[in-house]
């Protein structure tokens, strides 16, 4: 297994995983052709400093990803934020370590872009998740609120 | 009251508000000159694509300010999310809807550019800001996670 930044070829991948999940699949359409709005998006990541994907690559395939964002701020004397957003693992690689060693590589590469800590929310509903982030290091200081439109 | 985007003179101005507050206090140097962390970070925001502070302006002087970035993403089909960091709201002007109206403005802000969601973290100790982002429609769905280097 390594991990590499996303390129637009791995897409279609990537919205496959998006899509496999009990909550992913009623949010995405992971269609052949692959819908229009997922090409849009990936060139904004790309156009924004500091927003990237990062994925785990198994042999040629792609089995697992995130979404990684250096936010630089005021608050904190001037300290950067690494977000985190769009975790997932393939379903057939889970309880492999894979989340874990793609979240390392997130953490190394937040680190190395100066960031003092990496946030990310979870929806209240996923209990295992929860889990993870703590065994992780991760601590469940703030209520994550969202306003949908 | 108006709003505007913060400019680099604004800095000192902003810093006061970080620091004038009970966890803020602990976190920022509010010192004049001001540290030069301060102007590195906001050169930084300005420096990326979706990044700005808002300000709320009564007359000259700047009482409210909040960090808003749109960060482009590939789940939800493509969605883009509005984040909000560094909320404040000068101690002297609370009570009065400076922050509500601050709030309006940023959501504003994030559907002209096409955010499907604004979403924040607040510190579980922050009782009255819960209520508040209850008020403005916003869900505690999630949980906020924090890794602190």
């Amino acid at each position: 297994m390594h991990f590499r930044k996303a390129i637009e070829e791995d897409l279609q991948a990537i919205v496959r995983l998006l899509a496999d999940d009990e909550l992913g699949a009623k949010r995405e359409r992971y269609e052949e052709p692959l819908p229009e709005c997922y090409y849009k998006a990936f060139k904004a990541i790309v156009a924004q400093a500091g927003n990237q994907i990062i994925l785990a690559i198994d042999g040629q395939a792609v089995i697992g990803c995130l979404q990684l964002t250096i936010i630089p701020g005021l608050a904190r004397q001037g300290m950067k934020r690494a977000q985190i957003e769009g975790v997932r693992v393939d379903q057939r690689c889970r309880g492999k370590g894979v989340g874990e060693a793609l979240f390392k590589e997130a953490i190394a590469i937040a680190k190395s872009e100066e960031s003092g800590l990496v946030q990310l929310t979870t929806d209240k509903q996923r209990d295992d998740a929860h889990r993870f982030y703590n065994k992780l290091g991760f601590m469940a200081s703030h209520e994550g609120m969202k306003l949908i439109f």
